[in-house]
């Protein structure tokens, strides 16, 4: 159990959105090392099937699995979705979790007593298809209404780099928004780990009366949770003997492009990266025996 | 050299955009049978480095290769800029162009006779960055000056369906020709196969001054001289002994997703095309033997 409690936490999304996720966790577990892997050479995942999906999302927990992680994040509401219970059967011993659940169980939350609350979600268009927020919201209010809206334009431009001054920024929150607004949502749901970029903008363009739900937070506590009953919390050895709190290292693997990331990731993760390690997908493709990864020179 | 006559010409894309080149391949070119693949499940190719847009447009063709065409069109800007000289060199027996040469030639032909013509731009970042369009100017006229332009969420908005009336997509386009109108360009050169969608939009914003040149035009013209040279051209052949013109087919294959892909190509098309048929890139993985098409029940 003990060599379990020094594994790394794995994060796995389609490109840099869920470096938003890595910066909650480190925040609330500075001790614990991660290793986070991007699908740079085949992102988005938010227009793509439930099948297609589901392989590249197979392929890559086969590449971490030799690592012997202590958990993995699915850190992509998409592949969340679309794939999360199908990696669940297919790797028994791994333990696995998403960001669908903690976003739709904070958003219960926080509509509190009301009696019919209305629930807003933006995501992208494969994550609103798959209804999973629906199920995992009516599967605690019965009664929720929710208004569901695909935002297919966020992620193209917050890879842009695109600051939330820029007024094509705005036209197009506001236009997605506008429906939601006037159906007088209760909490709005970020059901993308990409869209906490635009939070601040997010919550001026809804006003004080909707409550904003970052699935990225939600999901750094519920990994904490998890850990915790699990009793592999690496916090816990640190205190015993350590004058200094541990310092946990982060480590990236990207399938392309190792510099364009390193570039866009302090934007999510809030501080710099070093350039992540590059691994051929192609490495991934029906490889059970693990994949190789090769740091690409500078 | 009769049976390569009655070969298809395969036109190959990341998605959908490569529609609009069959689409002016069919206006100039009825009798011909054309088969198009569109990498949907790894689209868009755009925002991707070399290595990896050269893998998979080598996998494309190693897929196409048993079909015996005639021709092969890389019917996408990024795809022609990053893998198409490669391509030649490691199939010496096939007949491959692009769509960037084309286009150039247009360009310069528009210019006329001005002395040092100003030429815009716009593409995807991994156009851009590739200089493809910079060598193929400046290698017919030294002294042109060029305006080169990323414009990334042009591929996206027209995958989102928007139209020409959108708010949203006039500030974009006005967003990123600003500086082109602004450095009094006189050749706007449309490098991405997309952007013909908006060409009434953009030729309205760049004023009745500036040429803007629809590279899947050109390209279609460059196909139809390349085969007439090699007297491969299909409409000879019904020339000479049928009473009515031949009509060829349109095949097509994705990667992912054929029902999304049968709705959105009419945009770019400009008729209906029925479901095509899937085929995964774990099929083109490595593989040098045929990959085997399935289609999907719709």
């Amino acid at each position: 159990m003990n060599q379990l409690r020094s594994s790394p936490i794995v994060v796995l999304d389609s490109g840099l959105g869920g470096l938003t996720v890595v910066r909650a966790l480190r925040a609330k577990l500075p001790a614990e090392d991660i290793v986070y892997l991007g699908d740079t050479a085949r992102l988005p995942y938010g227009s793509k099937t439930a099948t297609t999906v589901t392989r590249f999302v197979k392929e890559i927990i086969y590449f971490v699995e030799p690592m012997r992680p202590k958990h993995i994040v699915i850190a992509c509401n998409t592949a969340t979705a679309l794939a999360l219970p199908t990696m669940r059967a297919e790797f028994p011993g791994l333990s696995i979790s998403g960001v669908i659940e903690p976003g739709a169980k904070a958003a219960i939350v926080a509509a509190g007593a009301k009696q019919c609350p209305i629930f807003g979600v933006i995501a992208t268009e494969a994550t609103i298809r798959s209804k999973a927020y629906e199920r995992a919201i009516h599967r605690r209010r019965q009664h929720a209404q929710l208004l569901l809206c695909p935002t297919p334009l966020l992620v193209p431009i917050i890879e842009e780099g695109r600051g939330s001054n820029d007024p094509l920024v705005q036209l197009a929150i506001k236009q997605y928004l506008a429906p939601l607004i006037k159906h007088r949502m209760d909490v709005l749901v970020l059901g993308c780990t990409h869209y906490p970029v635009f939070k601040g903008l997010i919550c001026l363009t809804v006003g004080p009366r909707v409550r904003v739900i970052d699935s990225a937070e939600q999901c750094a506590d519920d990994v904490a949770r998890r850990l915790k009953d699990r009793s592999l919390l690496r916090t816990e050895v640190a205190a015993e003997g350590a004058m200094k709190a541990r310092q946990g290292s982060l480590r990236c693997f990207v399938t392309d492009d190792p510099k364009r990331f390193a570039v866009l990731a302090p934007r999510f993760l809030g501080c710099q990266v070093g350039t992540p390690s590059w691994v051929s997908p192609e490495e991934f493709a029906g490889a059970r025996a693990p994949a190789v990864s090769i740091t690409v020179p500078a």
